[in-house]
């Protein structure tokens, strides 16, 4: 079986043993998904990467794993395959970013 | 190969063509978590769900998918084991958030 | 005096009692009213409107005074006249929501 | 008249004459609050604070006034007034933060 569509299933029994899928509209899980994010960045703030990363690893490994969870039950909610739409993304950023403009510089592609 | 994998290394194909990691510090890949899950949200401001997903389906699942590449990206630059951080966190929370406590409620563990 | 340069040095003295300024880089400072933007949102999670207000009102109060607070503290920092900015933007938010294309709608200005 | 009062009433009448009070429910404002603030870091995205200054002062203008007219239409919605707040907030934070702990120091009050 394939790794996310069995850690779906993880994250869905999780979610069903406490009856909460009433709870998960894609908008509070938007909104979710920005929330644990921001757990993540709270780690870096007034610090540097390294002093976060050396402080704060187990804290950041947690947070990380939430954001990811938090995709998983998006996708699942909104009927989105995940792999595919990152596949499909990826593909659409080498289109955005054609490696001749893009190679070593950090400019948007709408500045292009 | 697993899944995680293979997307991991199609999303540092994609970096490495570009010569970017050297912008890839945690820090920045954290504050992009946090612009990219923005650019899901925004997809809901002044909508219900049900607007937003028959409007916006296609930009919802390329900022979806831009949120777990980064998620890779974030993994990868920091040496977690994005698989193994999912699956100890769905553990965390199952002890969080007791089936007997947590059954049909959204209150906050820390409010228990 | 006015009210804004009023609250800015209560916020400045607060500051320097503590020695923070040394902290207080622009780029931490735009992460910190994230995090605080964050903090205020997360009383929404899993609710209506009318359910949180009536719920976390004390907190939504405090949460939407830091976004201020560091506002005041990054203007200060950045040497922005925030009053100034305020009816600039107002301003130029006229002319991207021209009143007879915006009339009772939430269509973004990039969409006309 | 105040200058807070002065603001407000003027994004009042913004908001009026588009008749668009009828979208600003508190949730979506505390969402407004939040893209606001991520637009604001994205001007920090990849850069150091002095890079991101000296190449996006405009935007970085526009974008903190967004945040504050922001929180201006949350507190006329929500009943809140800002400047008692403020200040009721920066003396919470002077319990929190005591000058004798907090010097010098950007450690968070919960790990006192």
């Amino acid at each position: 079986m394939s790794e996310f569509k069995r850690l779906t299933d993880m994250v869905l029994a999780f979610r069903d043993e406490r009856d909460w899928q009433q709870f998960h509209n894609p908008k509070d899980l938007a909104i979710s998904l920005s929330l644990e994010a921001s757990e993540l960045l709270e780690n870096f703030q007034w610090k540097t990467s390294e002093e976060a990363v050396g402080k704060n690893s187990e804290n950041i490994k947690d947070e990380l794993a939430d954001i990811v969870i938090y995709a998983l039950l998006f996708a699942n909610e909104t009927g989105i395959d995940l792999v595919e739409a990152i596949e499909q993304k990826i593909q659409k950023n080498n289109e955005k970013y054609p490696v001749e403009k893009a190679y070593g510089s950090k400019t948007k592609y709408s500045e292009y």
